[in-house]
């Protein structure tokens, strides 16, 4: 069975958690309202189940491929680019002004769950695009933006994020690459970058790659890095495409996963030097690389929902087909396997973890539209900064809680989940990236901490801590075990959550590293907290709809039982986490160097 | 850096937990000492690190391969086996008089563990002769084992397990295959067997299959099958082989990882039948066939032990050399990754999973050698019993805790994590393999619910927790925070291991699925509980050595803030693991098969 977008759960998610219609009733997104969404979703469903799903696997088989610079893509990414982006799916969150659909973030984040759950390679060309194309937005100049934001967003051309280095790593203050001026306004650009994702393809007409270095006189550290636009060919005055720039594919990695989307080692100026194009102002670059990063960190986020969500559906299949030994409750012959305890038990885990992740994203990103398009400046601001909060929990929790999800498709399959064909095992390969690029879920905790929650105090992290204190409330009007169970659940996690903030903000001064032991807990903890608030807000609508006789009585069922197997299952889990993060440092740092 | 075995932790959990005093008393084990054991380990660990570690990644780039019904494995694990053979080290545990060792399980239990942490592909060969040679030791003819017993101990020839069959999976009940006496006391046998681990390979002579299928009169389901003898070559009265039967090798499997170790489909009668000798009685083969299981289960335990010291190794080895970012407390340069907090937590978390399913691993070995060597018959009885209670959870618990483990040594790679040439991600796709074969881990909490758990009212498994409580009660009795913090979760986790139990008991009857909804998780807080008893015993003997000035201070200390991170990191979810199987079977449950 191959990838089918979940309509059902992103709607209702939208609607009734996210609040698309708030959304639609904004300045500039007046047309899109429900129908429009719908709509929207039902189309980008046919496509990515149609033409990009049924790529992943062969792709992941015959991987792209190095040879003498350039890079042939699997079989099918060139052609299947080549109508993604004439379908218009590459310029969905993007203005029309260039060429884009300037849908919210509410629609176009379901969208992108899909075609990274349809096909996490495939989907890379593209996330990497949106971030490129976010950030000459931001911080192009006027013929930048006139000069290439068109064809990124029909897709014409794509785009790369050129920040790593060997020696670097994430370290972005050890970055070496230098770019000097020529006197006529470019640059030429020397160094050498790893790690760049669909560096070099043979997917679209150009690559526009976006590449940290430091001018001559730039200052150490971050603060002594500018950011280049360097076009793979140059581009004439026409918009027509010119002489081939000194940027070349050295190599691409044999990689654990991800397969079909190259990733590549790119020489600037083996040659005499790459021409680059100064964006914004010298020595700001981290500061424009950041509006790139926070929004393909998000994307990340729905890489994992959506691998999560494809995990799922070819687990159920499998497990609905499978048939081996008798039920439990006795039988005469053999049961599929679906009907074991311990099968279900795995099913609904990566089922409940799918769903909350979802929940929260979706919501992240109706909040990120009222940031955006809000009249009052005011509620601009204060949405922004819960998106801001919100953006490392999306990308950190969604992807650790994906690999878990992948690993039980894996276990779900037994003895032919580790055999390549069934395509389990792919899913767990794919999966460990997620935790890793766009900054390791160590790095997105220290964003939750340093600039997320210290900064205010934890005034904005204890906002959201009253907001799920408030749903287990509601949780409570309700009489019926369920909402019991996912109230008491609820009603702990906002207490361990508060806890470990309160924790977290009093001692990162007097002993920061004690605090750093735990910041990978404190992120999974406020994601299983919020995931879980989402669980408890959307068992909350179920019921209501329940006793209103309303819609789909099974889906609406099914969600309040996944919702207590979220809060039995998932969140149960907080006071332990909240254990090992309050009290748990001394057993992190108690060694030495010398005693490992 | 290649593997070395852990000998320090080794030696110091043989002696000061695992009772290798004790075992050497043992009629029969008198050779057994301390100083033997380190001599064999010394001696073991030299040709695992010098001979079989280095050729672990190499065989995963270049595994085996099957060509025209011959199987060829990856480079190197010819000559290796032969020098493993020659060394002695296949006959390690087994019978003097048959060419082996002799040793008891407490001395084999180390080296077997070093062999598959330095190789887990290569190890497997080994795993299975020793399975086919306990079976045959057990129900064999006299003929039987004066036939096969000295070539498969001595490494001359190896042994297969033959379970699986394509149709039936884990359910053996399924099994198709058929054997038809042909009136001169041997059989015929005809059928399929698929992932038959080293069902066919060019590293030794012969290959000894033990094959399980039915007689024409066979009862169904699992009465009915008998066990057989079924060489790949035939052996004349003399020894030397004579005529190659008629057990063909169709395909071997392209798997995630375990690469270099072939995995076969194992064709048997397609030219007129295959030669079975049946071993035992008719009928009983599963009998026979568990025995086998029992082995390999404990070993397959081992392996998820192994890897995990080598995933950790490498972690450590990469973290203490790869330089980027500054110290969170400030340093003018970039620092190790090691002194990062949280790259710091992930390899305590792993090296504290390891040292715990170790020692209980070790515990469980001196029990079992207790069991066949004491003199006392009541003696043996109960420590068979409580081994048998450990087997599911060293197998299960051990293997479950080396996937993360493999997971978080990934991560500490960060990016080089993903690239294959590293080999942290070879770890991560081998151990994928551990919590499926021989038995998933929900076969194994089956087998720990019913056969271990259920049959004696829990009063086994209570009085292990007994023994837990015993040891907080020492722990109460050291004045320090790090024995309040090992104390307390421990306390807690006997609390909830005993309430589940109880929960175990009370509703097995009443409500079967009920309870096997939360048998993994059983299992997995039986392992943290257990694994963190023994942690808890480890840090009281460090203590009582550093009070008296005794042996390696660095090292005592080290074993006590490693007893309590694993309090305060892993015993800590006991608690929410309690609330999950005592509460949480209605999530699990709640759905129809429709809504999934």
């Amino acid at each position: 069975m191959s990838y089918q977008a979940p309509m059902k759960d992103m709607l209702f998610v939208m609607n009734e958690l996210a609040n698309l219609e708030g959304v639609s009733a904004l300045p500039g997104c007046e047309d899109a309202n429900a129908e429009t969404a719908e709509a929207v979703l039902e189309e980008n469903a046919k496509f990515v189940s149609g033409v990009i799903a049924p790529l992943n696997h062969a792709g992941d088989k015959e991987p792209s491929f190095w040879h003498d610079g350039k890079v042939t893509t699997s079989k099918g990414f060139k052609e299947a680019f080549k109508q993604f982006a004439e379908a218009g799916w590459q310029g969905l969150q993007h203005p029309t002004d260039f060429g884009g659909q300037g849908l919210p973030k509410l629609i176009g984040t379901p969208c992108v769950e899909m075609l990274h759950g349809a096909n996490l390679s495939f989907a890379l060309v593209a996330l990497l695009s949106d971030g490129a194309i976010e950030a000459l937005m931001t911080a192009g100049s006027d013929e930048q933006k006139a000069t290439y934001l068109e064809p990124l967003v029909t897709g014409k051309w794509t785009g790369t994020m050129n920040l790593t280095e060997p020696q670097a790593g994430s370290d972005l203050a050890a970055v070496r690459s230098r770019a000097v001026p020529q006197g006529d306004g470019t640059y030429k650009v020397f160094g050498t970058k790893i790690f760049i994702t669909y560096g070099e393809h043979d997917m679209a007409e150009n690559i526009i790659h976006l590449v940290l270095a430091r001018t001559p006189d730039a200052p150490p550290g971050v603060k002594g890095i500018s950011l280049f636009i360097v076009p793979k060919f140059m581009v004439n005055a026409d918009g027509s495409l010119g002489a081939r720039n000194d940027a070349h594919c050295v190599s691409i990695e044999h990689k654990l996963g991800i397969k079909a989307s190259p990733t590549a080692v790119l020489q600037f100026g083996d040659n005499g030097g790459a021409v680059g194009y100064l964006v914004g102002e010298e020595n700001r670059g981290l500061e424009y690389m950041f509006i790139m990063m926070n929004a393909a960190r998000f994307g990340v986020g729905m890489q994992g929902v959506g691998l999560a969500e494809n995990a799922y559906q070819q687990a159920v299949a499998f497990a609905k087909d499978r048939v081996q030994s008798r039920d439990l409750n006795g039988s005469p012959a053999g049961v599929a396997i679906i009907h074991h305890p311990d099968v279900r038990r795995m099913l609904m885990s990566m089922r409940a973890q799918t769903e909350a992740a979802r929940a929260l994203a979706y919501v992240a990103a109706g909040i990120h539209d009222v940031a955006h398009h809000h009249a009052d400046a005011e509620v601009r601001a204060h949405n922004q900064a819960v998106y801001e909060y919100l953006v490392p929990i999306v990308k950190g929790w969604s992807t650790e809680m994906s690999e878990n999800v992948a690993r039980d498709g894996v276990q779900v399959h037994g003895g032919m989940g580790f055999i390549e064909e069934t395509g389990a095992a792919q899913h767990y390969r794919d999966a460990k990236i997620l935790t890793i690029y766009e900054g390791t879920t160590a790095i997105q905790a220290n964003d939750l901490i340093g600039r997320k929650t210290v900064r205010d105090g934890g005034a904005l992290a204890k906002s959201l801590v009253a907001q799920v204190r408030a749903t287990a409330g509601e949780l409570a009007q309700v009489n019926s075990p369920e909402f019991a169970a996912i109230r008491k659940h609820l009603e702990r996690g906002a207490d361990d959550l508060e806890a470990v903030i309160d924790f977290v903000v009093n001692h990162v001064k007097s002993d920061i590293k004690c605090v750093f032991a735990g910041s990978v807990l404190y992120l999974k903890l406020a994601g299983i907290v919020l995931g879980g608030w989402q669980m408890g807000r959307a068992a909350l609508v179920a019921q209501k709809k329940l006793a209103a006789g309303e819609g789909d009585a099974a889906f609406y069922h099914a969600k309040i039982v996944t919702a207590r197997f979220f809060a039995d299952h998932i969140l149960s889990g907080s006071s332990g986490m909240r254990a090992a993060i309050v009290d748990g440092s001394a057993g992190v740092l108690g060694l030495e160097v010398e005693q490992f």
